[in-house]
């Protein structure tokens, strides 16, 4: 199967926390786990060439495409956002990571505000399983803790999920869906909350294998190429009406 | 309460079926039914002047927007657009008519393709209702009919409605979700499918029923001015932690 | 409206904490702050004489009916969990309270197991608001805290909610769907889980806003008598087919 | 996999269209196909032996269930529908065909009336697929048609279906949600309405089709044992806090 995991890479290149965290990118560490499962062929795209790295043919040869940015949402192109979300309606998966909950593509698919609140005071999160039947809670205990992560809390502004994955659990007091999984037309959408650029979040097994289940549950069996398409089929025969 | 209705009127100022039936316009036709009941100021805005008449303040002060268009959606500028869905996810009431399924503010509502088949070959619809406790149902039969309107049928290309109150069936042999609700942010959106501009469809009692009873539970009890904002709050005392 | 209070009335007619805390049963203390409300008639029902306080008779009389039971689910019989259940189908709304999670009416309108984890070790609770907008949860602030409850935690074996309207912090470390909306039949059910017989939660103003708000959103606007029954229409002319 | 056929058996072994159709019983047909795959291990288990065909060990052995009763519902003996209930709660799938919508099991389940409208007027029934991304959809065209089948219609007293994957219309003008999927616990539920005793609707290939791709999609990766069960953990260490 084809990844391809998209990061804004801006925080990194910079001195400090996140560049000592993610000395070749959050892309490259996120690459770097993916990459040891023999059936996934793992490509990166960063801002600098989101548009030559994120085109329809790129998407079309993509099962599942992973998101991250923060402090350039903006910049994303307008077409580009569009190809990502026409994808994921024709049957791409979609994994959004973290501060991806106000990406442009992650917006588009979800119609709502998706805000939260958030504080960057190094709590330690509990991530609790709420649906541990489901695929991509894997592998996972009760739950798994985090020594520090940014918060985000309630309320989260999206659609109510499909289902509630994960419920992530703050030491400075605060919840928050932690994990949420929606069908978009024909492809599935997870969003993952853990993950700030300064914390070694990405390094962590559980959340790897978070990752690694996302991606496989949000690969596609099947795809179309013109959901956006309204036919006019003429009317058919309906036998003995 | 409030009432703002969109129309397009495009349609209606060509010679033909469409002016016949709706000579001032689907909006004229709809807002001299809502007109009728004692507790709504109802107010009616053109693509013509769809600039000036949907901004933020009057937005602000619409309690529920009705919105019908089909063949100039393109032409909703995309800040209008924008301000709609902001409004909505605000706690401002929308209900979409027939066509306005592939409308700016609807799709950036629902985040999905949106698509349906269609034929316009004056099929007979019967509207059954699926769920007959939903607000949006009251006062009606198991089912009615209309005798004739444009076929929409499966699949619609939308998220999974939290609530299904109507199905059509067509002559044609079609099936199509016809009322659907759902909760975006603070606000309730319904999508109603009957109502084709050249079908005398508005003028009938048990859509306007529907109608009447879709902006009625589409009204907001209490809204919010700032869905969008992620907010930062200081960590909290959480007692005897 | 018409309101009916269950409460087992168990742990609270033994020496102890729960006894002090409600001398007179939670069902007292409960319908002390609903009677309040000049438009509320409120009765009570314990287990010693639930057969003869809920009957078809008493809950078609009935608008809303609030549960509250813990050690002894098991013995109110069959019948009268049959009852309630058919009562919530024909459009009685009901709220679950606290431990009645695994009381028969509850898990028969889930029809999944209800189950949670749990630990009496008096942790404070914050109770976050997840769904603003809903009614169930207006006149809050963001959170509400109760200084000690008993600990309930994820995951919570019920069906997805329809909303998420609070979702629980616990010093302890666990986090719960703390009160959750489904549509059942033409019945609105809530469960709202702050409760614990020990403890003065029914006491707080934000706990008795809570059930408040519930009582009124479960309220039905109409019901209906036969939700059981499968009719056998005849073939209705369906016009120009 | 190893798939388990529930059948009343009753219809079929009385002189008529039944026996004429299904001679050997429903369960044999849907067990001839089914078995053709190289994969599948296919038992069968009617009324006359229900209490030694569905026990706590079969279930435990069993991947996917699949039920089809209609006359007698009422001597399935609870226990067995409890105990197919809780083996889907712990994540065994299951598959209701038709007249099931009543059954013990089901009705257990949904929590619902699981009611609806019916005619045995030998309508001709056009199934339209209105998810057609689900994998139960897979290898389907638009619609496929039945030539004759007992018309069942709306309303379907069932919670929200997850998905509706395909939505019925028969020649007598009704509507039906003939196909509809659930989680519930650790297991997935599927109902797919057509299918009456006295129309060969079994022997259909874009039926069998169905149902193959339902058994697939319902059978679970993991399973629980214990999904009844409420722990009480001790409190855990939650590191900073």
């Amino acid at each position: 199967m084809n990844v391809l995991i998209y990061n804004e890479y801006c925080h990194e290149r910079e001195p400090g926390a996140a560049q000592e965290t993610y000395p070749n990118g959050i892309h490259a560490a996120i690459a770097a786990f993916l990459s040891k499962e023999p059936d996934m062929r793992v490509r990166t795209v960063t801002l600098e060439n989101v548009s030559e790295g994120i085109t329809a043919e790129t998407l079309r040869d993509t099962d599942v495409l992973l998101w991250w940015g923060h402090m350039r949402h903006g910049e994303v192109p307008d077409p580009v956002a569009e190809l990502v979300q026409e994808a994921v309606l024709n049957g791409m998966g979609a994994v959004f990571l973290h501060s991806a909950h106000k990406s442009k593509p992650f917006m588009r698919l979800m119609g709502t505000s998706c805000s939260l609140i958030w504080r960057e005071s190094g709590d330690m999160e509990r991530v609790w399983v709420s649906a541990p039947y489901h695929p991509v809670a894997a592998g996972l205990g009760p739950y798994f803790e985090l020594p520090a992560d940014e918060t985000y809390g309630e309320p989260f502004g999206v659609p109510t999920p499909d289902e509630t994955v994960f419920i992530g659990w703050f030491t400075g007091g605060e919840v928050f869906r932690s994990g949420c999984a929606w069908q978009r037309g024909w492809g599935k959408v997870f969003y993952f909350q853990p993950g700030h650029e300064t914390f070694p979040v990405y390094y962590d097994p559980n959340v790897q294998r978070v990752i690694l289940n996302a991606v496989r549950w949000a690969k596609p069996d099947r795809r179309t190429e013109n959901c956006m398409d309204c036919p006019n089929p003429p009317k058919a025969h309906t036998g003995r009406i």
